[in-house]
């Protein structure tokens, strides 16, 4: 698969094109006094399958036909295009906007009806995916964006909306990730790092930051604030393919730490749509490991127990095809077993820069990481 | 009140000098033969009120005193200065940290019993305000900070630890807000913003900034990710205080978003103490108006109906003596009157940069703000 060929041409013309061909098959089947239609891939769990070469989640192929003379389908297939026609508008005047802003800009009352074009932004956030997939457009692509977190710092130096930023003079507070990095927003003139470390806490970023691990171990430190958003997973994937670099996540030892990592790794079954152009399958999990509170002697007062939302968590994750392999298996069994979990911040039980100055280098040099 | 004054003079070896004071009161009690104690002022309701000449709600002068040999203290006593301690440790060595991690620093057993220092955050949190208060000293002058939000742009060129920020070449992300934007850590070079435009969410923000509304009007376009962080407050302070800026706030119309505003210009109940150096009492309000839908045209189908929450929210809010102008009244009454919210969003309505080209320069030219 080349993703990244395809990548490299990605256009907005090209979406734009996409979009005006959809229209044009409904008037056509108009013109030939048929039912018009549009087919969209199933979203549901029963559509979704683990690609085992690729190491990706991903869509099959099953579609569902939406017909615009069938009662049940009318008043979505009216919302399907009325998103296509704003997000058309949205790339045509060069302009991003959010998915709450596209709900109000496309909500109205129909006709002489008390009948709203939509009650509830879930309802348009659901046609925004539909459109999405049957396009093969990320939103992104259509101009539209979700909340921005996260932030960024490293010997890189891009170009985001015509601003030179050099990423590695910005400060303790770093560049800020935008949510749309596509291509003809954010560019990449130089770069200098060796690896990429993801960090899931702000907290932990900033004392890396402040500590200037990056640029002594020449590396793009980043954050997401949690749950990497998709703006983060986004320029995740381009450093790793367009730069070539190795991508290390460092994460709570909880379940959540652990989906965290495996949604940049191998994308989300919410998602699976987007995985072709989001998931990195090369991440490598550095930490925190169920091993580490052993390995490196940290006092049993750091340690949280698991409550029970994280116990059926933990079981539901290590059935999952990409936690199959024998060392995934030994991680998350032990943290079973011992029944607790570990923050990041508790590395700093062992003195503040301990996870700067002794626990990343050694998880590093000597590849301590769970592929 | 010579705010300012005091404020330029601040500097980390003062802090350093409270907490060493602190500490030797107890020294000398104990030599005494006395029982050592710490007077920490009362941080409840009761200690808490509105200061109309400065327009900013404050701690009263109530003190609790704190004892080491009292069975019901000895605890809170001990942490007290386990907390002092650890800040000092961070001003010596330049660091700062997260209240997170200052819980993991100062987590330990005592000697052989099975009793911790801090069993929860929320302890450690709880003490962490006691110190602040105690010597008053803002938690980012102990070196401690809060999970990071918000974004900055415009004519502004600053310097954070050492590296020169052009606010104005940030592309579409902006300068990320750093949660400690003392003197030390950041500076200002030169400004050439007319007013600071603070908006409450990144969507509208980003709106603003894509539309380069703040090249334009020359001002600081800043959001804070919902209701403003500490850095953001106290970067509002300093940008107001220090380079004479006035300050527009732009927030939802319904009671979270008339909370955040107050927040902003009085402070809050729960941090009183925090007002004399957060608070910005010359802040105007710039929107949303309850009138604004009228005057603005907006279509019925973008308001929200107020629920239950919102209702008790807004009759709480409309007792507030920093909400007793007639203007305010008049402002409060018509949103309960009418039933009804409006988020930032429904101006798009009216077309994607209504915000921008008619909205906020019609309500800054022509002064239509609430105070």
């Amino acid at each position: 698969m080349q993703v990244n060929k395809k990548e490299e041409r990605r256009d907005p013309k090209i979406t734009t094109i996409k979009l005006k061909k959809a229209a044009e098959n409904v008037v056509e089947e108009a013109h030939k006094h048929k039912n018009p239609y549009i087919d969209i891939p199933v979203r549901s769990l029963s559509n979704v399958h683990f690609n085992e070469q690729q190491s990706i989640i991903e869509l099959g192929k099953e579609l569902q036909r939406r017909y615009f003379f069938n009662v049940a389908q009318a008043k979505k297939f009216l919302q399907t295009f009325l998103i296509a026609s704003a997000c058309k508008t949205l790339i045509d005047s060069g302009k991003t906007t959010s998915i709450r802003d596209l709900y109000y800009m496309t909500k109205h009352t129909i006709g002489d009806s008390n009948e709203n074009t939509f009650d509830d932004q879930m309802d348009s956030d659901l046609i925004i995916e539909d459109l999405e997939v049957t396009i093969d457009a990320l939103r992104e692509e259509l101009n539209l964006f979700a909340s921005n977190r996260g932030a960024l710092v490293g010997p890189l130096k891009l170009i985001d909306s015509g601003d030179k930023i050099d990423c590695s003079k910005m400060g303790s507070g770093g560049w800020s990730v935008p949510s749309i990095v596509e291509k003809n927003l954010v560019e990449f003139e130089s770069c200098e790092a060796k690896f990429i470390l993801m960090v899931e806490k702000d907290a932990v970023w900033r004392r890396l930051n402040e500590d200037k691990f990056w640029k002594k171990h020449k590396c793009i430190l980043i954050h997401g604030q949690g749950m990497a958003p998709r703006g983060v997973r986004r320029l995740l994937f381009r450093l790793v393919n367009e730069l070539k670099l190795p991508l290390y996540v460092f994460v709570d030892n909880d379940p959540w730490g652990f989906y965290i990592y495996s949604v940049i790794k191998q994308g989300s079954i919410n998602l699976a749509y987007e995985s072709q152009r989001m998931a990195v399958p090369s991440a490598k999990f550095l930490g925190l490991s169920s091993f580490d509170k052993d390995i490196y002697k940290l006092p049993d007062n750091v340690t949280i127990k698991l409550n029970e939302q994280d116990k059926s968590r933990a079981k539901q994750i290590i059935q999952y095809p990409w936690f199959k392999s024998k060392e995934w298996q030994k991680e998350l069994s032990h943290m079973l077993k011992q029944g607790v979990k570990l923050e990041l911040e508790a590395l700093s039980a062992k003195g503040i820069s301990f996870v700067t100055d002794t626990y990343l280098p050694d998880k590093i040099n000597n590849k301590k990481w769970l592929d």
